[in-house]
Parts: structure tokens; C-alpha cells; sequence
């Protein structure tokens, strides 16, 4: 749902703004003690790949006004709108915490069953700040082997196709700055967040 | 401009979805080494302060399916549709690099000329998979009070209204994590990889 806003501001200028409404999310980093990795989602995203579709074929998206398209001609291969992402979800049940929101997302993305108290909330932030604007809560969350009581993948009846994928600790930070792997903020700082404020802590033990 | 695209999953699934076309973009973590302090800018958001509305008046939105509307009741102050973001800009010049664009947006947005070769590539990250999908690419650049040549506030005719802030290394961290000052997560990020990758460099000189 797409609304169009009209703003006067103090110095007078008017303005219309394209607004999308979505819901506030939580995202979730977490890290699986008895393997030492992340455990992050690798999923097809639609509007990542026409990205990379305009990106490849301005011409094709010059004139195209219309709403709805479908581009046929010389597709690139799904891969192109692959992004790693950490296991997230939108608020949408307001009978639920931010926290149990949380962790229903990680069972059904993920696969752990994990007890509230292994949450840690690590900040908030606004996402989409010119076109959504809503806030996302991120959480650490420790998990171990014991805890996998499913495959997660999340629900393939609502279309979510999702793949879950471990980073070794040892790897992470390069795959955090190798942008061969595309993925979203958020990752790169919460594998930085974990080096400063957990790993240092293991490290003492 | 929002499009409606359509997918068929390999497990057959169909799926329409939103999409709304953007730019890719370039963000800027700006270090001032006189005054020791990053330069950041804090500007309204349409779309925060909507999302702000939206929380605090849920049922003004519940039966509106109107392209165009405009709240008059009970508004908030504005200051709830404001946050602090690094220099940023969109990439919407072909004959321009990366870099260029980004010296562009800190002399329009923050007032200082930078030479390009003060720019630093941090890394790149898919903003908005949900929406827009598109990249964004981070760069880091050291500036000097000398560099000062305006004052920056980006361009009043295009509807921009932008602050220039002053954030003390010092106040750094605790200014990333202080969830009272709305912020995007390449703020929270930057300031972070600047401690890891900057900072350390600064104190062994």
C-alpha cells in the first residue's frame, strides 16, 4: 500500500512524498555456541533482483509506466536477487513482545526453540528513512545444538523461500566485508557488534 | 514510482509483489580531524514521521485506502520525524564516479571540499530488500577544518532541509547506542568501525 503525503514546511516549501507503509521489524543475531558460527537466512528478495535487472538493462525500464510488468526477455539468472540476511520479522501481533516476536521468528526461520531469556536487546534504529521509515529492534540470541528441534525455512505457504546458512566465527568478519556475498547493514555490524562486546568475553574465559 | 512484479518460485509458488524503484546510493562517514568529531546531518523524514503517526494514532490509519491524505487532527511535532544519518546521496549522475558523488553530497550537504583522494570505499550492502533493493555503498572520508568552504544545509529548492551536527569522538559511542536520538544503523555501524579501524590507528601515533 503506496500513500502520498503532502508536507508544508517552516520555510514554506511544499512538498508530496511517496510513502510505503510497512510494519516495525526485530532482527536477530545469532550465534550457535556449541558449532562457534552465526546462524543468518539466504533468501530471494524480488526487489533486489529488478535492481539488478535495471541495473543490466536500463533501456528495458526507460519507459515503463505501467504498473504492473513482467520482464521476459534475457532474464538474469535468480541468484542475482540472493541477499544474506539475519533472521528477521515484522511486528505485526500486538498481543506479542518485541521479544516473542523474536523468538517465533527464530524457530520458524531458523529452527531453534530458544527461551526468551537467551534474548539480549543490543539497539533500535529507523530502516528505509526516505521510504518507509519504520523501526527495527535488533536482539542477540545464544543458541545451541540442543535447542534445533525443526529445519526453520520459514513458511513456504506465505512464499517465504528461505535457506539457512552458518558462518563460522572465524570467518565472519571476512565475509562481513566481502561483497561478493550480498547482504544488508545490519549483518556487517552485528558480527562487528559480537567481535567488541561477546567474543572478547569468550576470549577471557 | 511503484511497480507490481510477479515471480514463480521453483516450488511453483506465485507471488506479486511490491516494488518501488530507487537509486542505488552513496553514504559518508565524516571524520573531522581539527575538532575531532564526526559530521553527521539530522534532517525530517516524511515517512518516520508518518510511522510515528501511525503508532500513536493506529486508528486514523485503519480504514484509509485513498491515494492522498493529509492528517490535520491532533498532529505530532514534527521533531518525531527527525533523524540523524551519515552524508548521503543518490546515484543518479551516470557520468559521475562513486567518489564524485560522494564529494558532491559533502560539499552540498556538510560545507567541506574534500579532495577525492580523502575518500576511503568501506564497503557496499543491499538497503531495503523488503522494498526497494537497491546498494548502497559507504565510504569514509577525513576532513580538516581548512576544508570548510560553506555551510552546507543541502539544496532548500529541491525541498532538502538539512542540519549539519557536530557529534565528539569522546560522546562516539554512547551517542550510537542511545536509542533517544533516532538514527539509521550505518550511523551506529560507522561510528563502530571507526573505533575498530581508525581510532586504534590514532592512539599509537
Amino acid at each position: 500500500m503506496v500513500f502520498v503525503f503532502y508536507f508544508v514546511f517552516q520555510n514554506g516549501t511544499k512538498k508530496f512524498w511517496d510513502f510505503m507503509r510497512t510494519h516495525d521489524s526485530v532482527s536477530i543475531l545469532i550465534f550457535n555456541s556449541s558449532r562457534q558460527c552465526f546462524v543468518v537466512v539466504k533468501q530471494f528478495r524480488p526487489a533486489v533482483y529488478m535492481c539488478e535487472m535495471e541495473r543490466h538493462h536500463p533501456q528495458d525500464f526507460q519507459s515503463k509506466d505501467q504498473d504492473s510488468w513482467c520482464p521476459l526477455l534475457d532474464p538474469l539468472p535468480a541468484t542475482v536477487g540472493v541477499t544474506y540476511e539475519l533472521c528477521a520479522g515484522i511486528v505485526d501481533k500486538p498481543e506479542l513482545s518485541l521479544e516473542e516476536i523474536a523468538c517465533k521468528e527464530i524457530l520458524e526461520e531458523c529452527g531453534y526453540d530458544v527461551p526468551i531469556t537467551n534474548l539480549k536487546r543490543i539497539t533500535s534504529y529507523r530502516s528505509g528513512v526516505g521510504v518507509t521509515g519504520s523501526q527495527q529492534t535488533l536482539f542477540y540470541a545464544e543458541v545451541t545444538d540442543q535447542m534445533k528441534t525443526g529445519e526453520g525455512g520459514g513458511q513456504p505457504e506465505e512464499g517465504e523461500l528461505i535457506e539457512v546458512i552458518e558462518i563460522p566465527l572465524q570467518d565472519s568478519m571476512k565475509f562481513a566485508f566481502d561483497e561478493h556475498f550480498p547482504k544488508t547493514m545490519v549483518v556487517i555490524f552485528s558480527f562487528m557488534w559480537f567481535q567488541s562486546n561477546v567474543a572478547l568475553g569468550m576470549q577471557e574465559k
